[in-house]
């Protein structure tokens, strides 16, 4: 075997002993010390299905934003959130937020959708061919979910969309998967009936594909934007026009004036939501939570509507139409990722939509308070005290 | 002071004791134990400028791969990764794309740009106005400059871009910014030449916002896959026919047929990139070596160019135009974070092109390594085995 | 009344003499003389519905293409292509694409889908009140298609999509418009039925707009070519090598290569489609066969797909999403117009998907004539012996 | 010769008989008469560089919208603006506007931009292949400027512009183009500065290609809304309060209610700009004055800003990115088309600034016209009377 290769227990490599070995081997090969990496509270045994070539862990620091007032149908009450960052600054501003919208009466949130996909295509000899495997799909749909569910307990294929394009047939496999993420079972599931599609439908199918890329895996899409991908969650507040000069030492009209004026930089940019940054808080939160930190790509996608209404108050309300959040399996169930969601009752079965509803009430705090800032030219002072700038 | 709220210490807040304290508040307020997030292995002294409200640590598994072959200008051999993910596979198949590169010979990577912006906008009386600003813009580059440069030791203003809308002038600093990601240096320098151009500016300014939205922070732009932001660095590879035959059970002319069908796919979904899956690489590269994990949002943007060359053989190249690293500032000085950066001798001064070529290169395995999978039907059946699908 | 007022007739507006009286309005005015407008040879009676303040025509000049050979569903046969331009060089290249695809066999064509939009925006208290009323719109469909459809005797109402956002409710109503164009008998349709919803609806709207700018009306969107507007139409042709390498002096690789090359920069451009000039073709035909210009603007969009096969011929395919055609109503019975249709025996009921076919085999054919010119180095001699380039 | 061939005459295809003797060609193949295409009034010498085939004309309804009061640098006063169109209400629409504008004293227009483009694309090696090439053309621009303007006596290469993608380096050739559209002479132009390079460049091109597809033409681009294709023109106007409400039957507060939430789902659609119906007016005024009416794809781009004033008036207005117009070459010397040109003395050297200010002014009044009968609730009911809705 080459002596470059990382080594692994072919036994059991889930084990202190076998992480060791492994911190070593680097150790020695790049000559550094793997000192505070080696430092986890954790049995090693739970990681199976997170991750392979387990070594140590990066120590990332946590704090907490709150209390987060939020009045959803899932979360109801004060909340805790935990938000991981190196970026200072980013939990004195989202706390900023929340201390503002409790004041207010706290943040309304709605969950109106929930679905994960997997968009397998097929390809044929000519469009034709495509459109008639498109109205198969549609007349055979109930034994093709009945093919795609059977490898899942909490998985529900809930419709599939067709887009046609050439001689090919995307589908797009809208999938509900209970407190998990998903991905995985949906990828399962779809191929699964993809399975029972090629032995079943009658014609020719070319080739196929699992995925053709109209999901849209780990990357931000306007399809998802659209369509939604995991929740589709609201948060709004009014925010009284005292708390906004008080508080926030600017008034609704100067914080719609910056909104308008960055919404039009942002059309001409060509950027893919009108929000200041969901990144930042959605980022934080997930990191804390175990969520797979790559899909920020997908969840940072937003609509923001803001008004000023006639009397005077400022109307705030933002749109995540991706925002994909687990309370189990993936990385929900490590140890202080669990003891994270479990802060805010968000961890195990039946708290999906909670935690969803919590993320876009924190991301909206988050809006509000760098919005503020901008406008009233706080900003770089803040980021000066709290941001330390060293370079 | 409301009991709701977070403990903190006003004298010296980034110490053991005040984590502890917001540990007990948080434990005593939720009912929960935060027994893990209590183990961690620095003094707290170093995190101001990274988080408020320390309160202990998240522990992310981290795992390596490699040996990643890097033949670009300023990463030169072979390098061990360090990658955090709690999504099983993730980097058994990053280990696999880096074990056939290498075989192929390594992967060539090159810079071709570097900026980070921060965009004011100006409005004006009418879109006259703000053309003759425009101009005197323009004519006064240098003292603009001298202005933001004074602020900073290692940041220098490159160019300003205009844009011209409405009665509004939005402008695009575009500053080199050392080894740091830049984005709190960026901010405070274009503050301080706003500052100048509102005291010199012979005409009248209506008002001004320090960001228009085109910089365009933590979320993908199209201007920022045009323009670039953070670095712009390319990574290619030829994998010889055979080796794709052997080594990933497919061929390249089935890869570019699921290429080409995938990119349809995504140019109808409106997807931002036609990449596969860079958001995974990149978040967990950046996680691991202290980098903004918000920055996903812009990062994961990607060109992807591939071909089967007249020999047969297959050519892969990834752009990322808007990786925002640093090797230097932000969360690369943190215990394992610096760790991270050391084992592949990316930390400090002078690395933060380095880690770029590193970084683009992993997507490059990770590019192949998942393309290949979906070709060959072992997506599903790899994550079944590393990813427990427990759900 | 001001003198400064195009003149009308109160009386019948729509004469030669009223035309005459604001032509000479015209000329005395603005010292010009109009005396090629007012040369036309139809009886003004003819226009109520198609513009006011009628003066004279424009002359456009129109040539033939073809013949094309199309074997579509609607269309069978071969065609000669009505196409108005004052772009030199535009008919010849179109032609010589189809002469060389009627070689080939001609050019198979498939109508996909079809359906007209309104898109009316319902305001509500909060985000619950617009989902709420989401659900209301779901359980009503009958009632609200019953009043739609009352308005109109061709248009069917198929489906409402629903998309949320904040506290608004876009609808996006579908039509079926039999072989009109349909925005009006949709806008009219939609209109009766928002009326009836506004009765019905037991809740609060707040407010409401006929268009909340998801139809999306004379302008591109990437929900369009998702979701289709007018017609979805694909056109389809395999060249044989031996015709590439003969009529177009170039080969199936080169063409290919190109395409690919020229993908990836309409994609880094952030561009609508990755075809090469569609909205050549469509303008050219829709001036020439009554078509509403502006909606060039939507109907340019397609997806190109196209691949050397493994036999070395070249497959191509173009598929318009958005293609708005009419051959009842609107434009479509000018005397001019009307002979137009009728050389294609497009002209009056059961026709408008016949036109759709043969308007997308048409900008098939100058998407192979023009890839092939560029590839050739032949695209600039050729317009500098048609195109003239005076300046 | 085939006895389907459209016939042309060797000798001067550009004659009455010529015509003649295709209309007769397609009667007789067609089964259909051409009398109506027969008529046109002018000289069939006039059309080399316009058209092939020409076999008559499409006789498009000709009207009169007006007067438009201007207050721009180029065009100054009242104009009458022709317009061809088929889709009754647009005349009455945009006079609508064109009448509350001058009553508010005028339209200010602004023209902040100018330029043609060419896109060529060269690959190389690799990348670093590609960088250094970028570095030789910025160091070689004079010569390469020079080798482009020898082919034009009217066209200025302003600068080149440069992306990077994989081995790939897109240029984008800026030209300014007098008062031609200037689409053939930029190609002319940048294929003799190809040529140029080809020769001088000491490296090795693998290959290149006239156009990489970043021009972008006959297509929308993000590209083009950033950095311009044709003329970058800015129409505003305030209109005074009572104004909109006497003639508008509305308020500026509705208007911009309606216009917040008509954005937000033009965002979410993926909606390429977030004006009303720009297209219209343009594509009118386009066949009207001999544009290319194809060029409406890229001309429709629009950034419309709008905002209640302290005062409560309403400021309103467009930036339309890419207007691609000409008053010189093209079709703007064909009999009708001149007259029009003529009528707002827009025809020939020196006009194509002021022609695209009288564009941008018009649909401007497009944009206040429709957007007020949104909200007024008259949108229906006034196509119901002019738009006649026969179907």
């Amino acid at each position: 075997m080459s002596p470059d290769r990382i080594p692994r227990d072919a036994d059991n490599d889930y084990t202190r002993a076998a992480a060791q070995r492994r911190r070593e081997f680097i150790e020695q090969r790049c000559g550094v010390s793997l000192e505070h990496t080696a430092q986890y509270s954790f049995d090693p045994a739970i990681l199976p299905g997170n991750i392979e070539n387990f070594t140590g862990v990066v120590q990332l620091p946590l704090g907490f934003a709150g209390p987060l007032r939020v009045n959803g149908e899932h979360a109801q009450g004060d909340f805790y959130v935990p938000m991981t960052t190196t970026e200072g600054t980013l939990i004195a501003s989202y706390s900023r937020g929340m201390g503002i919208t409790r004041e207010a009466g706290g943040i309304t949130t709605t969950v109106v959708d929930d679905a994960m996909q997997r968009s397998p295509v097929f390809v044929f000899e000519d469009a034709r061919g495509a459109r008639d495997f498109g109205d198969w799909v549609t007349a055979n749909f109930e034994a093709i979910r009945a093919a795609a569910e059977a490898t899942t307990r909490s998985g529900r294929l809930r419709d599939i969309e067709q887009y046609a394009a050439s001689r090919m047939r995307y589908l797009r496999f809208n999938f509900t998967t209970g407190d998990a993420a998903g991905q995985n079972m949906t990828g399962k599931a779809t191929y699964a009936a993809c399975q029972w599609i090629r032995q079943h439908y009658p014609g020719t199918i070319s080739h196929w594909f699992l995925s053709g890329n109209m999901d849209t895996d780990k990357k931000h899409s306007q399809l998802n934007t659209l369509r939604s991908r995991g929740k589709r969650v609201i948060a709004e507040v009014t925010l009284p026009r005292q708390l906004v000069e008080q508080r926030l030492r600017t008034t609704p009209e100067a914080m719609y004036a910056a909104r308008k004026t960055s919404q039009l930089g942002g059309l001409m940019a060509g950027a893919v939501h009108n929000g200041v940054h969901p990144a930042n808080g959605i980022a934080a939160v997930f990191i804390a939570t175990g969520q797979d930190e790559a899909n920020v790509a997908e969840s940072h996608a937003s609509l923001v509507f803001a008004e000023v209404t006639p009397a005077g108050d400022y109307y705030y309300s933002v749109t995540l139409p991706s925002l994909i959040v687990a309370t189990y399996g993936g990385g929900t169930g490590l140890a202080t990722q669990k003891e994270c969601l479990q802060v805010m009752d968000c961890y195990g079965k039946g708290k999906a939509k909670k935690l969803a509803e919590i993320i876009a009430a924190t991301v909206l705090c988050g809006e509000i308070s760098l919005g503020a800032a901008v406008v009233s030219e706080e900003w770089v002072s803040s980021h000066d005290e709290l941001g330390r700038n060293r370079p």
